[in-house]
């Protein structure tokens, strides 16, 4: 088969590659009728995941047609549509059992297009398959349902649930890429009062208000924490959503907030950033992080079926899977190509 | 009257000052008839706490007798036995109508001998009596109750419930002096399987295992995280409580827990602490920060009058109320005396 290789920073190519096959009895073959590509794969090209070593298959997001599984597989049988999880779960570790399974300690976790080949190839390894796949309903598009792979349950759970959003809050999402955009459907779920969307990109921003904004914050000319004082009788967000990953967006999280208020981190980062406890140690405020455990995949499924979420409105471009390589630039150099999600169709 | 007098970093004096009355209609004045000395009354007398100014008579914490009300008083009459909160509470801002007295902003908050005169005198002038005193159940010592006026719901709110302790949790206490006690006493309502106490003074951690550690860890001479992880088969503590209020031990915190765990910080801190966050962006972990609201007051009343939380045994040392001058110092030299919290009756 072929599929998107990884040979160390900077150097990725699309070429023939042996096809997967069942190496456990809880594994499934999946053929990929749609994938995408993660922010999170171009941090890999950078070379910021050392776990990912030359000749991985990336990619951890598919919807695919089950071919082989094992023989001790019994939710899914060949012939299945199904969405592949960005988590894979063994389901019996302590974490599995307690929901956590992005914490998994039993085989899976992150392990697509990380520490085994992952779903940008015609077919895809998925272990643990029952644990690590869900039957897609009928009437659901493969574009919809490819973003319920890591996107959506990211915005959703690392965002909007561990922020608490509540009813009639104010929520800050600071960064408005496609993660934020998710993290703001996920929080418009809870009818908030406002969602502010605070980004340096005036494309982003645009967007934003596409996805629910109520009021953008361009960073770039305007100060986000006296804006949202503004907004907010000089009390502060209630809840702060942190998608971008740098310090600086973090600790304006913690300045974005009110006495009580909450900071959901959703970025990926690479450094550490400055508590100003000497300031926070009083309010009463909640940081929390997170990696998705897509515990609510269920959820969200039932959601876009029955059209309370237009996840499809995420994807902006589409190629054939022997395009990965444009796919790629074109994902990359998305602040000129406007790309939020770009999906490849077998 | 006499009281304490705070004039300045480094002075203090007991003496001659006009006695307190009502100036609105919603005080009391209540005769103390036992009080104590907060760590953070230390904090003044170094000049850590800028709003306090010279002549402000410190103190924050009391059990008393009611001498005065202001005509719109509901909840307490003359001569009832009432214990005055470290927190004042207006009742009617946004803040107090949720519960969170700790930030109102109605006028109350932390206020008693910090920005309006204290406790640590014969007579102390309480506004908003009806929701900052609370009238003490008989049979309950001075001793018993004076121990909620701050140390013990901030122990239980600000460490056990914001911590979310469990049933069966590892908890980690760094810093044992008497608000890390508290938060033994507090943690051990929820029945955790183990409270580990870390301290690198001896004579804290064996009033640690007097209080229910049920390990202690000498952090001079041991890791504690190595310790942590031998106790939880490499895990790491479900919730850890910060009790100190330096960098280094909220960082100590971070590193103490478990994927999905929990650090309640209590400590008051005069510095910015590292966040770790290219380590702990993907562990799904919460960080709370708090100033007691002191909503818990009434369930402590409660499990103190049934026996349920020795409070008493906090207090090391009685004193004459006139014996204040000595009482700091014996509180201040904790270290030499063994003092926990030291006690002045009338």
């Amino acid at each position: 088969m072929r599929a998107l290789v990884y040979h160390g920073p900077g150097r990725k190519s699309w070429e023939e590659v042996a096809d997967p096959r069942v190496q456990q009895d809880t594994d499934a073959v999946v053929q990929v009728d749609a994938v995408t590509i993660c922010g999170t794969d171009l941090h890999i090209l950078k070379g910021d995941v050392p776990a990912v070593t030359d000749g991985r298959i990336l990619g951890h997001e598919a919807v695919g047609t089950v071919v082989e599984v094992g023989a001790g597989v019994k939710n899914v049988r060949v012939g299945d549509r199904v969405l592949v999880s960005c988590i894979t779960a063994c389901g019996r570790c302590r974490f599995c059992r307690g929901g956590h399974y992005g914490q998994c300690v039993g085989g899976g976790g992150w392990i697509l297009g990380h520490r085994i080949d992952g779903t940008q190839a015609e077919y895809v390894r998925v272990p643990f398959a029952d644990n690590s796949t869900y039957p897609v309903p009928a009437g659901v598009s493969d574009d919809q349902v490819l973003m319920l792979a890591d996107i959506l349950p990211t915005g959703y759970e690392v965002g909007a649930l561990n922020g608490a959003v509540r009813p009639a809050d104010t929520v800050a999402v600071v960064g408005v890429g496609p993660i934020g955009l998710a993290a703001i459907l996920g929080a418009k779920l809870f009818t908030p009062s406002q969602v502010v969307a605070i980004d340096l990109a005036a494309g982003r921003l645009e967007a934003a208000k596409q996805f629910g904004a109520d009021v953008v914050v361009n960073s770039s000319r305007e100060d986000p924490v006296a804006e949202l004082m503004r907004l907010t009788d000089g009390l502060g967000a209630d809840v702060a959503i942190e998608a971008v990953g740098i310090p600086e967006t973090f600790e304006l999280c913690t300045r974005l907030i009110r006495p009580g208020g909450r900071v959901a981190n959703i970025g990926v980062h690479g450094k550490p950033a400055t508590l100003h406890l000497e300031e926070l140690w009083s309010k009463n405020i909640t940081i929390t992080t997170g990696l998705v455990d897509t515990y609510s995949t269920p959820t969200l499924l039932g959601l876009v079926a029955a059209h309370q979420i237009d996840s499809a409105r995420l994807v902006t471009h589409h190629f054939a899977l022997g395009e990965f390589m444009q796919a790629y630039e074109v994902f990359a150099r998305a602040g000129e190509t406007g790309a939020l999600k770009v999906v490849l169709n077998r």
